[in-house]
């Protein structure tokens, strides 16, 4: 991989770990959380695995191809179910996702 | 999962962490650094790998068995880099590392 | 710091990590969530730094005693949000937190 | 804290994080490993707790000052190593940590 789309990806990841814990400590403060159970477990899964594939790739593991394997599976859950509220950090974070599974699945190719 | 099984692959990922991070301390020690880089390189990972894998099945992460395939991938990797080295703290991680994979795999299935 | 205090210091914290994540999980199928806020956001602080502290100790960190110091400061704020509740999974993760605060903080002296 | 401020913490974090991971990635391919044993050691610690407060900050957690005042204690320790090796990548390395030390010692104000 060329170190221009290792930089592409890590911003990816990056921005997509960010949205989620946003959308998390939002979800935490919506008068109904009930509604949001699934959407804060999917923010904590998803924030955990793209920071810990930011790490990853910057010190260039040998287990890209893997690790980014799952990290697009979750990051595409996690934005399944974001995309399904109307509020805006939900929104937000449904579009980061979305991203960052097309950059974790170009990885895996 | 049964919770017994839950708690037998948390011991078996508590065990390697513990093992490859004390490889990884004593490989850093070593009089000839550069044969252990392989080894110190592949400790971290699974390390890493691990630690992220005890924490996700304690919180009952729904991506169970994708990151326990890519553990295991990793476990594997770890010792068989690992039993080349006849140093004990070497030998005891290719152990723990083995053990840990087993554990994983059956996570998969 | 003596290879025996290590071990059983790394003991706490790995179950003080699992306590937390278990009454995260616990907290967010519970049937008022809104009345869990605080239980749910402290329990990931606490499961993380825990985590953190457990992986820091095995590889020998130079910084244990800034860290257990930070860690005991977690533990004491999540222990004393669990103990409010009178769920199962809150008290046991009230007395795992108040263990594992202890045992950090016999680092920093 | 303003939204700003975290932004620019959070940047400062993420290029640190990466800095040191490619400082340490670089040292385990030097030709004598043995000089690089504490670069090695302070760049995995430093890119762990940059990595985790980072997500720590963005998801808004209550131990802002605590954890950025580790944070500052890390970086600048492996600031001061990589800045005695003429290394082009420890060069870099000590340049971020030291912008990435100034912006945490500023959340413990």
């Amino acid at each position: 991989m060329s170190h221009e789309q290792n930089e592409s990806v890590i911003e990816a990841l990056h921005e997509c770990m960010v949205a989620c814990n946003h959308c998390y400590d939002a979800c935490l403060k919506e008068e109904d959380m009930n509604m949001m159970e699934e959407c804060i477990r999917l923010d904590r899964e998803c924030a955990d695995i793209c920071a810990y594939l930011e790490q990853a790739i910057s010190r260039e593991t040998p287990f890209i191809s893997e690790l980014a394997q799952v990290c697009a599976t979750i990051c595409e859950a996690c934005g399944s179910e974001c995309k399904k509220h109307q509020h805006e950090h939900c929104q937000k974070c449904a579009e980061a996702c979305s991203k960052c599974a097309e950059a974790c699945r170009k990885l895996t190719m």
